[in-house]
């Protein structure tokens, strides 16, 4: 990764580094020797010597990397590494014959990453939660704002800034419910070397399907009750609820940075110490935040692509590059879209609204910006004074009623969903 | 539409053709009058003389289109068109007025391109369970044929065909329990010029939310309760449900041309007269359908980018673009999918299993494909009789288990499922 | 197609629709006929009677669409719906025999539509000619009107119109001469069933690439010396050069929307009767061919991101998907970017530029406009009169020269380059 | 990035890294410093101070990352950080202020992402070269290999394993031809804060395009003669080449991985230690170097459609997020092509050819696979001994020829065209 070149990369720390995807590997090796434990296969002392080594920062990260190659994945070196750490504690070959018995890399390499996901998706929801928080409020103090509601780029009718947001209000609210939904049903990957559970069976006969079923408990994921191995559904609705979270804070950020202009003035992101100036110009203020959240709502929507491409060329008990291509799409996504949740909060919570300005423009219309209604009474034949014809905050259909709505579902939500 | 270029295209006639487009916006412009005949504002004259009106066969789909540029889409010449038929059979400015009155033309196309949506599903989920049918079969009669698995297209352990169709329908009623899903939630559009229903409001007072459930009602679609002009989610949700069924026939797919390649020759293709055959080659006998259902799968993940690239670039109260170019990759989405589901169950219902070529691949790889067996044995200090040991029938894992339960999910979903 | 949904489509009526890729493939076989007279293996009578049925009004397009699944592609029917017109004309086997004797489905594909698309670059390259001179008009006319430059959507400094038109001008320019490099090179396909030319050596002994090159000089299309069949460089280098005319009129349209709000208002589309009109607002103009553009410019990088998907899936002698994947992906680019550019060649001829306008918005934001160059001098050292330090139209830095070298540029490529 | 799931990422070290693209910023502000000695606006010990501060190791790469989203690139702190540096040599303002001066953000990153290309070209087209050179070697040996053709996964004709090299040599020999053209042209972007130059024209009336020309010189980068800020056609044409090596090596390696399947066994990657092992497998050899290219390929198309996605939402003189989008896809996809090549070369150098086993399977096809060949002899009235006409190694077509055609070129282009 150049972090040099992904402004706002801190903001993910420890969600999807190395030290990350290690950790979750790890705890993936170390669950399995649990479940060991609870079929009878080793004794306490033996989790006990596993979960000591089962800890990223005795491992050589880097040198387990650089050894990936050899096998595709990096799952033999960090297995190599563990039995290299419990061997400082205790020469046991029970102990180290015990590590990934029975398991195959992509038993390791998709239950961390959904492990990944998972602990991805907690601060994540959170931060989603903050910003559609932060709407609610922007949505309930503006209900009564009038501005221009714009149609391919002109103005059509007049609405309220409280009606814009609750329409970002409800896409989040949705998203936040998806991405709690799919949190909860990230699977554990547990099929052996091709997916029939033999090797399992051989150790335990009879309760193979049952040690999945304890994998996924050990690990807070969910059990399928099958191995998913070429059926990349999980990756892929994963991926679709992250773009679709992208693609939501994409919107708003599109909103915000169009009506940001010079000329509308209508929004502005909230200030901050150097934020969004130019490296040449002192008068600037740029909606800086909000442009990087375009540029993950502009990326988002190819990763998710390159996901989708790795499901459909799957094939036999394990693809031949397909799953490979899955694993920097898919933590490239997370860490992104963690981001963009991050910088999106933070544009909200301080948003800046200059309603002045939005009645500025609203007037600067003038009457035609609520032409239809004459045209819809006329219609009916129907008619009103004409100065209430005339004004805008007059002509603004169920836009208290639709943002009532959007706030009372927000708070209704708002007992512990979460993801 | 190249139609030559598209084999199979005639299985979707019907679906996303011009006419199919054209009815349904036929159906929400005459839903929207009954709705004002259930407020009160036309009588049952209006709604029988617009009925009667709302046939496409009555319109000149070719004029509407060559006038859908002026206004960026095609609602302006519809009403039009569909004002001259009513004025065929009374010459009554009521009848002419009410027709669109309040709707703005993304209500109508959205709407329309749900109904579409909706009634594509209908069959693709028919097919798709009759898909899923073949295949609970297949994993029922060949729960004990055992094949080699592969993986990265190495000969890995022994596994069965059946356990191999097992995977294959787990991922079809996956798909399946999402597209129902997905389908009863297609939800109308309904939010006037700008998503206030301003003009709603102003033909009936207070009435205009309830307008809206009425017209998904009228339409059997979903009414969310809220306009969702800029918040594309229902339409990329649905996107996304339709590449995910076209990646799963894209695996089964890839898995049949894969095992009947001539040296392998496990699996072919149902023969119908005159399919499979080369322009040049007489004795060819090409996977055709399977190979057409791979390239809807090569193709589905850009049409899914392409609607998450519109959601993401949503703006204002109506985008100036993104919403347009959600047409296009939407229908041809649908389309593709639907040709690739009736290909895939017709090769699924008459799949030609081979398994003695199988039995014949499992014996070429000999003791190597349970070499697995004896390390794990070994690791435990336990031991078999060595017949058996090597003996790859009898190291196949929870392999049953997992057919029964695929076999038994499916049958438990047969009440009613199908979308 | 939908062409209910495909606002435009008429603009690029005979371009990639059934008959011209039947007739294109009609004519991959008449030539065929005719280098085999050449080589000595027919007669003119042969030729005389192929070139009679070799039109594509007297083919049924719709049976032949119908039958193009059998085979996985088109070229079958085609070639017995050519026979069957012969047999009319005269009841020679020696006829019969000689139609697409020699070749295979993919050498009538691959020629016919690298035809389909040096026909469409045609009528393309002078529409973005068109567009290109229309804008090297307004670079002229504007290489003094002063504007706002605008970054990250807020006021920079001050620029011209004409600088932005010279912006402009220079991407169309180089559009252009890669659009007319590419059309002189795109290949004929001609291996035969498996790239080896046996068929064709077994026809003509020792002149088989002859014959190849043969065709090639008979179509007008380029001769690679070799097969192309797994190695799809051709169209994905044809396909890249569609996207970037894409990606550049997306640029043109986006500039033009953004400078038609209401708010800014310095440009405005080109009026035409009923264009821009909304279905139920009067007053609204909507900036729709640039909307449409934009469309176009948001899907055309999936489009040609689903043909390298397909070269990047290239595997033995005929892709097993990957190759049929292109067909709709290279017809609707084709016909997409098209559309776009005539769109975009009216706005251009037409636009209208409000200069005042971008004055106004210049001494709006007042000398912060400036704020940059009394820094620069000042750190300089250096210094002037104050007025002129805060003047907008004195700090336009090379901004003439920029403009002369583009419309100087544009005028020595007006010779002949149109493709 | 997470190395760990990259597997191979060590061999582009250096590449695109943190540092890389740091040493690249800096080189292009300590290049602008020379410009300025060029024009007499700095002294000679003023470029010497410079230079030594423009070395990446003299800086906090983590701390400039850090401070990278308050501006929303790194500019601002790579500047901040030289100037510190500089203080440390001598405290003076002129210094100082010379830095940077004149340049926008735009100039330095896109100018450092060329340099970061252009030097990332040298080690790619060197690779490619070796994988063409090899392949050459390949064709030469096996020219006379016989081997089935496969069309649709099914046996077709016969041909020779040295022309399917020569197809894959001939792509090498494409690409390796369009990279050194687009190495060539990767342009400096030198504009100013609006692309007028204004600054620069302050600083050095009336040598604002010559300073720019001279930048170019200086880096070894080309002179577009304009700046380029929102034209993204270099960006975008660079990372089609790029995408078109990946498809390039993605068809190569899919070849291999399918010929290297059990029961074809007629190609094999080559051995290394430990290379292709399995973690439970102990008899498997995977394809693994030729799987983790085949991932590259699959994700390639992405990140080019990533960048063309930027390019067409381009809008004003500098994009509200389009060009922020760039620098990761960029990025990754010159990582992961370098990487590619790497494993793509080594694969080639040491590619295992098993003649028996490609003979073996032609004699199991047996007679049909030269059964085109009595059918064309038939048409034409002609025939032969029979024993030859059943004879796969008589009808081979212009293989042979094919075959010198591709390696004559290959051999013309050898004198230093590699990029």
């Amino acid at each position: 990764m150049s972090r040099l070149l992904e402004p706002g990369a801190a903001r993910s720390d420890g969600v999807t580094d190395d030290r990350a995807v290690l950790q979750s590997m790890l705890d993936v090796e170390l669950a399995w020797v649990r479940v060991q434990r609870r079929l009878g296969l080793v004794t306490d002392d033996v989790v006990a010597t596993v979960a000591a080594a089962a800890v990223a920062d005795r491992h050589d990260v880097a040198a387990i990397a650089a050894q990936a190659e050899a096998g595709g994945n990096p799952v033999v070196p960090v297995v190599s590494s563990m039995r290299e750490q419990v061997a400082f504690h205790a020469v046991s070959p029970e102990i180290t014959a015990s590590i990934h018995r029975g398991l195959t890399s992509q038993d390791v390499v998709d239950s961390a990453l959904m492990l990944v996901a998972s602990r991805a998706l907690a601060p994540l929801g959170a931060m989603l939660r903050g910003a559609a928080d932060a709407t609610a409020r922007l949505a309930f103090e503006h209900r009564g704002t009038v501005m221009i509601a714009r149609t391919l780029a002109q103005p059509a009718l007049p609405t309220t800034f409280g009606l814009k947001a609750a329409g970002w209000l409800a896409a989040f609210d949705d998203v936040l419910e998806e991405l709690a939904m799919i949190r909860a049903s990230l699977p554990v990957q547990c099929g052996g070397a091709a997916g029939t559970l033999a090797a399992v069976e051989a150790l335990a006969p009879g309760r193979s399907t049952e040690a999945a079923a304890l994998l996924a408990g050990e690990l807070g994921l969910a059990d399928l009750g099958r191995p998913w191995h070429t059926d990349r559904g999980p990756v892929t609705r994963l991926a679709d609820a992250l773009v679709r979270a992208a693609d939501t804070m994409g919107k708003v950020a599109a909103d915000i940075v169009t009506l940001s202009r010079a000329e509308i003035g209508e929004l502005r992101e909230p200030a901050a110490e150097g934020r969004g100036g130019s490296s040449t110009l002192p008068h600037k203020r740029n909606p800086v935040l909000c442009v990087l959240v375009r540029a993950v709502a502009i990326e988002a929507p190819h990763l998710g692509a390159t996901l989708h491409s790795a499901a459909a060329l799957a094939v036999d008990e394990r693809p031949d590059g397909a799953w490979h291509a899955e694993w920097g799409a898919l933590l490239r996504l997370l860490r992104r879209v963690v981001v963009a949740a991050a910088q999106t909060e933070e544009v909200l919570a301080g948003l800046v609204v200059d309603t002045q300005a939005m009645r500025r423009n609203v007037d600067a219309v003038g009457p035609a910006l609520v032409s239809e209604r004459a045209r819809v009474l006329s219609d009916l034949g129907a008619g009103e004074g004409a100065t209430d014809l005339l004004d805008p905050t007059a002509y603004l259909g169920a836009a208290e009623c639709l943002v009532d709505r959007a706030i009372a579902r927000h708070r209704a939500s708002g007992e512990g969903r979460t993801p």
